[in-house]
């Protein structure tokens, strides 16, 4: 099914008419007509595909620059523009500026929000000071602050409509993610699982900001809002208490699993699905159990918060393989049947296709064959031990234990893939996908809480697979049988959103700073262009005035990229990562600029 | 004469070869290569002329974003690349950041050098932290640091082979200009006239960085390097003592007459030529005189420093009229003779032709009609007020006094042009000058002097000729005659410097941040682009793999847009400027960024 693929085209007067009395039918609207990019991933069930076809594998190596904006501010730009109307709204990481450019201008500010937020907020930011965006609703533009802010700012003036805390950067919770419009709500997850942070997601009224519901990651059920008896595990009633029953004692109140990924939704059933992150401490030993639903897919009801089901895919994390990692929703036929899946590349390298409705298991396969920590996922329903990945021996630093250098161990632990979103085009029926090939030692050791200090417990470092140059791969995945089906490499790890488009042309960005677009079917390369700075923002395209556009924010940083970001030269430091991408330093300086392309 | 015109082709490989003999000789032969862009303005003459005609007014329209690359530094950047063989050489604003980057690869970094610098130098830096570039000789890239550290790079590496402390930031005194490789010396001025600071000039040995000489703009003749008998002022020699005589008790030791302009250099006449900035304070009644040699065209050998001649533009400065605008260099037929001439078009508002081989004033017009300081130079040769400016008393800052508001003299203090500089076209004869089309009330106030604080001495605000919106023109000028032949105008103050071309295009950037392409010989807008921020930057050309390039930094800031680069609101801060360019905010954001076009 392809539900919202009908292109209709609404004037751009008709589409920031405030007040509108539901704003997901007016979303959903938007979204239907491939000229906006109204919402992160373009429409609720992030694909990140657009319909317009204007570019086209045949012209793309025409594309030139239209026109370009810097931001203004340095380090990591994740994240990309929205487009509605004649209006672009562009986000920055810290201080979190919101720009809304005027299409008809070549991007002259129509207005500019600045938060006042307290600096000391940046030190209990992980990975950089990213801020993954901002979503669109009710004539209003939502953005998640780094100090967990959440703000509605007018679509037309940027003046604030409201503002409400969402968490408390004290103990190291932030803001991070882009927030989600969901019919009268606006959704919003957590950032912290290094400062032991226990995830949620909240729900907001989009009128007024009041909260409407949280349901946390792990806790009592009246927490976490999973009905013991209703809401299923592989099919199976999770039972009482499955937030607190895999954990020790009260761990699980400094439990982890964050929540700042890219949430989709399925307006049919009325789920919309996101997944959580590590359990905290990154050292294992001091955290017995399955630390149950840290690394967990989620699908939760947006009215009330109620969960339907709960996949966890890396019970007991070992390695730091965050499941924050965006949910895609598409229709597809598995041996001979029609499914609603969802499809999922987690951080530990195996990508999952599971059936939406109800959580069921289809496929779970290595997106990276270097992937060497597990062996695969035991598929037998009948086993005792359906559903969790084999662990290898020698890979697993429980098993090492603590103050044991884990040495080789793939993926490394940014992942396989990180927060980077893939794409899918339903015109190919495949998967884009910006991995990292990466791998690392790894050792545990034993430490103590302290609320808003670093609670990590793990050294790190990182390097390609051995023998290998490439620490990133752009494939091409067929997730009806978790194959892949062609795979270019790059000499980085891909960091960039994805985009597919009609036109044949799938596009993505390089920790370098090049936007490249690809063939959809074969992977080749048709174009390429050197942005200011590193990519990691997503691509964008909309159309403006019977043209196609091109947008994607460069900016070098994230985690991949947070040794040139934060100025850090010890190889150990960015949790291993300075030591890894030491040599982007050779392509590319920081700065944000957005970068805008269409044909001549 | 066109000196400099003949192209020849050096391989790429020839071009670095350290510790050539005579630097000069090196250095004539590339500035001869069209194809280079080996010093800040492409040649000695100061011409920023290049005779690479790929790019023509038929086909310019057509011009693309071939790469672009972020310096990751915010605020104003100034000047511009140099390019020798496959390599350009970028600089940035403090902390002043060199980038080496290969052509033959996108501007992937070769190398990077980075200084570190007290910032306490930047409260010292009176108009943003602009840097205006780096020269070529010898096998080493020379950098002039804000801390005043000139530095010598080896252009292969990066790395330092000498550097030297050209003055005390401690007092004031900064560096801000791109130094001039003139023959075996490095020569280098000094900024910090709102610092009371001693304007000078010093060459410095090329091989290891050993003082030669030093020339001041004022004091006794000794320090000036002034001989009062072989030294001329319009055809006479200045007599005993001219940097002393007209200041009042030990003022001259405080004097200003800053120095930090793009030096021009006539290798045949063996003299090379600059301006002289404001004298300090800026209330006129507290240093009574005329104040020589602040606001002066200097003519130097480089040798040993000796002054030629020296021609006084605005006596007795009421107005912070600098006079350290580039002198350009070319011989022109006036009134049917050949003359060698030299022209400068000064904060003051007055275009002025003098004859480079003594100092004779030919020519001084207005170049914008608004000016009205002034009602022109006495240009009557046997009046005893020969060559002086007749000022206004309605727009005497010195006649009205002290604590007294002059409204409405035009131009404001940052001159009908400031350092932005022009170009010359051979073609056509003409000059194209990037103007600032602003008008200013100043109200000067007694101030007392401590070393390293400011000195300035007046409130302003800044705005357009009454009735008119646009604060700047881009000009084409006739020396010989005086005249505007065309004019372009710009919503705000054109602060970018010019490039003229053989292929009949003249390209210049805009605050708001475009790049333009204007037909020679009409001024016709041929093309437009808009790059990241505001371009403050020079645009330069060169050629690469048989491709001709039009490169250009972006990055706003400088005194126009020093609202922004330092994020001050006052109206009246940044000595006016905040207020008059509140508007820019409506355009555009910081961001130090390269923009490299060419044609498909």
């Amino acid at each position: 099914m392809r539900y919202f693929l009908t292109t209709t085209c609404l004037s751009a007067a008709a589409l920031l008419v405030a007040g509108t009395a539901n704003a997901n039918e007016e979303l959903i609207k938007l979204q239907q007509d491939a000229k906006q990019w109204v919402m992160p991933a373009g429409n609720y069930n992030n694909q990140r595909y657009s319909q317009l076809k204007q570019i086209t594998a045949d012209n793309v190596g025409k594309l030139q620059v239209a026109w370009t904006f810097s931001t203004g501010v340095l380090r990591g730009h994740e994240g990309g523009p929205l487009v509605i109307g004649d209006t672009m709204y562009v986000h920055t990481p810290f201080p979190n500026i919101v720009y809304a450019l005027d299409l008809k201008n070549d991007g002259k500010i129509l207005w500019k929000y600045e938060p006042k937020q307290d600096p000391n907020v940046i030190p209990v930011m992980c990975c950089d000071t990213v801020n993954r965006g901002l979503s669109y609703g009710d004539g209003k533009i939502f953005l998640h602050q780094a100090d967990t802010t959440l703000v509605a700012l007018d679509a037309k003036t940027g003046n604030v409509a409201w503002s409400v805390k969402n968490g408390d950067p004290g103990k190291g919770e932030t803001g991070t993610s882009a927030p989600h419009v969901i019919k009268d709500k606006v959704i919003v997850g957590i950032s912290g699982g290094e400062f032991g942070v226990r995830g949620s997601v909240t729900a907001y009224n989009i009128k007024d900001g009041k909260q409407v519901w949280r349901g946390y990651s792990m806790g009592p059920d009246s927490d976490t809002l999973i009905d013991p008896q209703k809401t299923t595990n592989l099919g199976k009633p999770v039972g009482p208490n499955s937030g607190t029953n895999t954990w020790q004692g009260e761990q699980w109140k400094i439990g982890g699993g964050t929540t700042w990924g890219w949430y989709s939704y399925d307006p049919d059933l009325n789920l919309f699905y996101y997944g959580s992150g590590n359990p905290s401490t990154w050292n294992p030993k001091q955290r017995p159990g399955d630390n149950r639903w840290s690394m967990t897919v989620w699908a939760r009801d947006p009215d009330n918060g109620q969960v339907r089901w709960v996949y966890q895919m890396t019970p007991h994390d070992e390695w730091d393989f965050d499941g924050v990692n965006e949910m895609i929703l598409a229709d597809q036929n598995i041996g001979g049947q029609n499914r609603k899946t969802l499809v999922h590349f987690d951080r530990n390298g195996l990508g999952y296709t599971l059936d939406r409705t109800n959580g069921e298991l289809l496929v779970a396969q290595k997106f990276d064959p270097k992937v060497n920590w597990t062996t695969g996922v035991d598929m037998d329903k009948n086993s005792p031990t359906y559903g969790r990945p084999k662990v290898v021996d020698q890979y697993s630093t429980e098993h090492n234990g603590e103050d044991v250098n884990s040495k080789g161990i793939c993926p490394a632990a940014l992942g396989s893939k990180d927060e980077q979103p893939a794409a899918y085009s339903p015109d190919t029926g495949l998967f884009y996908v910006p991995t990292n090939h990466v791998c690392m030692d790894y050792e545990p050791f034993r430490v103590r809480y302290t609320a808003g200090q670093p609670y990590v417990g793990a050294t790190l470092s990182m390097y390609p697979p051995p023998g290998e140059q490439n620490m990133g791969n752009f494939i091409a995945w067929d997730a009806k049988t978790g194959k892949i089906v062609w795979s270019d490499p790059e000499e980085f790890s891909v960091w960039s959103g994805a985009l597919a488009t009609a036109g044949g042309v799938v596009f993505y960005g390089t920790l370098e700073g090049y936007l490249k677009a690809v063939d959809a079917k074969t992977g080749k390369q048709l174009y390429k262009f050197k942005t200011p700075s590193g990519i990691i923002g997503n691509v964008t395209t909309y159309e403006h005035g019977g043209k196609q556009y091109v947008a994607v924010l460069s900016g070098v940083g994230g985690w991949a990229g947070i040794g040139l970001a934060a100025g850090l030269t010890d190889p150990t430091a960015g949790l291993g990562a300075v030591g890894g991408y030491a040599g982007l330093r050779n392509y590319t300086a920081l700065g944000g600029t957005l970068t805008v392309f269409t044909l001549p």
